[in-house]
């Protein structure tokens, strides 16, 4: 017991020095949790540093990413590396940033805009349980602090996990009961968290944080449970615990200490033996929980997207001029892929009976989850599976992923690689009205560094480019179409990502059009009315957004005759196709004309939606003829 | 009684009625509700159909906003309208919309995107509240389907109205027990419900949702409330309720009946006198709630966004060169427009320390209001804030603001007024790395119809435009840096929204370089260097991101000798400035170069970032050498 105080000093004084160093950090959000944190790696958090990937290991989400000092001194103390490395914390050349990120290896995911991590650990706890005994389900472990809990995403997350019983699962609620501003809305009521926790169908253990008995007999407790619930230990703890001036001081978050308060608080901890260790506990061996395909081996966990066999041409085709919308074809395909690949997983918000995902589900019921109307929580379980090693596939309206656009921000800060597929894009789904119609997400999916964005118009190209999306890193995004559109294109054609299909071209052509989706199909009417007036234009489906066909783009503005190019798009004017284009010709001298969605739209027809919105074949007539 | 079953029979009626001649909408899902609803509207519900602004009227959100066939048969049966007219339900020119909108004058705010209206609904009872004794409170009623209840942001709102004790707050939870493609995860659990209510703070009643006695008694002692709690009121329903083939019957989620059925159905609910008529209770006359300075009278609310007088220039000033960032002249400066604007209001998700608001919280204590960290829930106490009259500033971290992207689109379908500012942008914030720095916030705003979008770089730039902010229209997005910044302009200067500042210009400019916010200064720097190289280029400060400053735009273009515009931003490559100045000048065969952040960042020093991103003065200088 003595040495472990002076392993949770050394945690603590660490703490101090590190944010010391680096001039600013966290330090008193990390000593609440330092009791904790101590008797998790010395007794129970069983990992084999050697092997960070392995699939046996447990895994530990720092949910309360402010207090990552703690999470690299814990690894520091593992002998992971040398203490003195601590002092690079915040450097612009070292691993140990501010918040956790993929540059410290031992993270498991980017954490530090609140409430993410236990969703994340809920998709690890879910994909290392599956097809795996009781007692060899290794545990995720969840740190989180009780300004996070405020968090909408937490209740999600909780409701996932007690649904799918991952009782591998077990989230340690750090109640200090200060926020960053003020006292948090419960303060040290911490019945206040457990009565949410068990509502919400978990097991908790209420201890004293600083206990170190307490929270031994917690995690003792915790990781024999066999309830069939996940476990929440709800811990009381002091923020700034362990140095007098700051234990359970407001006005302290966020800061580090002066020297002259260091020099203080050090002398307040007392000798501390640099020297004392961690001895992590090394996962049996033995077979890995279910393992993607295209890992080498049973053992290790593929690592960030090993990549996978990619179908040149799914087993699935399609007749031209076919009637089909193109999120049916996701649904087909997805589930032929399925079968060549493993990894590929599948989730859905409740609307797999529109996102079509549901054919998946119907071919690998093992391999899809039922996430409920819960998006936020969907992306950051999304997180947890890519970074075993699986490849999600995750659906709703595209409107409604608008409600992860930060979990999805922190999917590429964390490396993940996850594609989103958004069906009922643009005012082209008609009757349901606005609130339903995704006209803000290829500038969502678009804002995301390294994102791929796919907008398909017919089922040949969806189906070709679905192909490569199991092997595309980071953040992708396929938009797909409620109507029925028809099949434009035959099934010996390719679809590369960042290329572009010129549907129709002639040598006498004035100008291009540039369409993607539902308005590609606006385009070719509108070219059949202007050739009638012997007007020639050129029609592009700029099937990818991002990256884009810069080439072909060029190309185009120099073979028309006016050189101008006119961007057709069922989204909202900024941040789409037409800036995606006007981007891409930025240096060109370009003239460009945006026709986009200028309003919130409305109730009605499709075809009558597309009027209204200046964006259907007719409105393209009139423009080009404006403009010649 | 009989006269009961008989109205809520003609509810069911014309719920069926209006789909049919649709052709589309969720017949089942305003079945569920029928009885509730009908109970509520007879003999509950206090509302003046003449004066639907009225401040003491109750309010009435419907947060399962696909059942809106039966918002519209509740105020038609209320006499707002003849019941016929619900045959236009979901035509192009129909206020009948298939999820509610403001083009229907009884919305109170447009739902349809799940598990916002409570978090309107708080937002409303939070202000009706404000300053009236307990019986004098207009009540908020906001009914709930069960497929949302998993939104966290449900309960986010469930911890405000229970932090904030708004016992005028009435959740009706409409457990029908199917979702859209399944059962929801509880089924007909109702408990499941009720425990998580009560361990949120709230008063829970469970009833049989089709028992009209019990439905009377649940309202009866709801409307008595005096506990000091919101009350939810958890009802068991079924699906289809009513009509023998539909009761509880998956498959018919979002399903209109065809004729056949829908006679069959009618037959079932049997012979329905369509003159049965609710009689609103007219609301007490008196003083209204905390009124707006600027509504007219103390009766009537001021209806959507009345305009406030207008400070041409806040009474707050900063000296040239004075060192001050961006976010702390929004807390001085709102704290200043408070004074003179009674509707303005700030909410902050724990961060007041870090965007300044807590100078506003400082100075009128009861018109700030803490949301926690709980940024979804803050967005729509913000809507229903607007929705009354008020003019919410709602601020946190730029970053996350993500957090409520669905939200933010929502309110500006429900034609709110809003202004949203966005602290620690860009990676100019330093070492707290990428979780923290806001690089997706110009694009997530801009995408916005009708929003207004700024990014002063100076003090006095800041104190400007905030000052139109009050009287802005629509959604608006202010965003501020964390670093302190050199003042660059006296206080006589004027910043109009759609304006922008030319810093530096000769006769002599090759070409103009384009910023906002912290890169203006890295521009200026530019200059300094370039300068020296008898190198002459234009500076402009581009504050207004949208609308953007066109004329000046085109002006510089032509008045420039290489006719090229660089663009440089602390914000992702896309949706950004350099896209917003692409757009203004598509027409213009204009030569753009756009330089911002294409990578996520990470831990490092202000300086050492922005050179990491190539938005320094010495990219800068770089890349207009490689230009001339």
């Amino acid at each position: 017991m003595k040495q472990l105080q002076q392993k949770a000093a050394l945690v603590r004084k660490w703490s101090l020095i590190s944010t010391s160093v680096a001039g600013s950090g966290h330090p008193t959000s990390c000593l609440s949790a330092a009791d904790i944190a101590t008797v998790l790696f010395d007794s129970y958090y069983t990992f084999d540093l050697k092997n960070p990937h392995e699939l046996n290991n447990d895994r530990f989400v720092l949910s309360k990413g402010h207090a990552a000092p703690l999470l690299y001194t814990l690894y520091a103390i593992s002998g992971a590396f040398p203490l003195e490395h601590l002092k690079t914390l915040r450097k612009i050349d070292s691993d140990l940033e501010g918040h956790p990120t993929p540059h410290f290896k031992y993270t498991e995911a980017a954490t530090g805009s609140l409430g993410q991590g236990l969703s994340v650990a809920a998709g690890m706890a879910f994909a290392l349980a599956q097809g795996k005994s009781a007692n060899k389900k290794p545990n995720v472990y969840c740190v989180m602090g009780d300004g996070e809990l405020a968090e909408g995403s937490v209740w999600e997350a909780a409701n996932f996990a007690s649904h799918y019983k991952l009782e591998n699962l077990i989230a340690i609620a750090d109640i200090n009961g200060l926020g960053q501003s003020q006292a948090t809305m419960f303060n040290h009521h911490i019945k206040e968290y457990s009565n949410r926790f068990k509502a919400f169908g978990w097991e908790v253990i209420e201890i004293d944080g600083h206990n170190l008995i307490q929270i031994d007999n917690a995690f003792a407790k915790a990781t024999k449970n066999k309830s069939g619930k996940p476990v929440a230990i709800v811990a009381k703890t002091e923020k700034g615990k362990g140095i007098s001036f700051l234990e359970g001081k407001d006005g302290w978050h966020g800061k580090p200490l002066k020297n002259e308060d260091l020099e203080k608080a050090l002398k307040e901890l007392g000798e501390v033996d640099d020297s004392l260790k961690f001895t992590l506990k090394k996962p049996a061996a033995g077979p890995a929980a279910r393992q993607p395909q295209n890992s080498p081996t049973g053992l290790t966990r593929p690592g960030p997207h090993s990549g996978a066999p990619r179908l040149a041409s799914p087993a699935v085709s399609y007749k031209l001029g076919e009637q089909i919308a193109t999120r049916e074809v996701y649904g087909q395909v997805l589930a032929e892929l399925g079968k060549h690949d493993e990894a590929i997983m599948a989730l859905d918000g409740d609307t797999k009976n529109s996102t079509y995902s549901m054919d998946f589900l119907k071919a690998f019921p093992d391999r899809f989850i039922e996430c409920f109307i819960a998006e936020q929580n969907m992306a950051g379980v999304a997180v947890g599976l890519s970074k075993l090693g699986h490849k999600p596939f995750v659906s709703t309206f595209a409107a409604f992923l608008t409600r992860a656009f930060d979990q999805i921000r922190m999917a590429a800060v964390s490396q993940s690689h996850i594609t989103f597929v958004g069906s009922h894009s643009g005012v082209s789904i008609g009757e349901d009205g606005p609130s339903q119609m995704g006209l803000e997400d290829i500038a969502q999916f678009s804002v995301i560094p390294g994102s791929t964005v796919l907008h398909p118009s017919d089922a040949t190209s969806t189906a070709k480019l679905l192909a490569h999306l199991p092997g595309q890193k980071g953040i992708s995004y396929l938009r797909t179409l409620r109507p029925k559109t028809s099949v434009l294109y035959s099934s010996d054609e390719e679809f590369p990502i960042g290329g572009s299909k010129i549907l129709r071209e002639s040598k006498k052509d004035l100008l291009t059009i540039v369409a993607c989706g539902i308005t590609v199909h606006e385009a070719l009417k509108a070219y059949e009315i202007l050739v009638k007036d012997n007007i020639h234009v050129r029609i592009l489906d700029c099937y990818s957004l991002k990256p884009i066909d810069n080439k072909t783009l060029k190309d185009s503005l120099v073979k028309t005759k006016k050189k101008i190019i006119v961007t057709v798009e069922d989204h909202y004017e900024h941040g789409g196709l037409g800036d995606l284009v006007l981007s891409a010709l930025a240096k060109e001298n370009a003239h460009v004309e945006k026709m986009a969605v200028t309003q919130v739209s409305r109730s009605g027809e499709k075809d009558e939606l597309l009027k209204l919105a200046g964006i259907d074949a007719e409105s393209i007539v009139k423009r080009v003829k404006s403009l010649i």
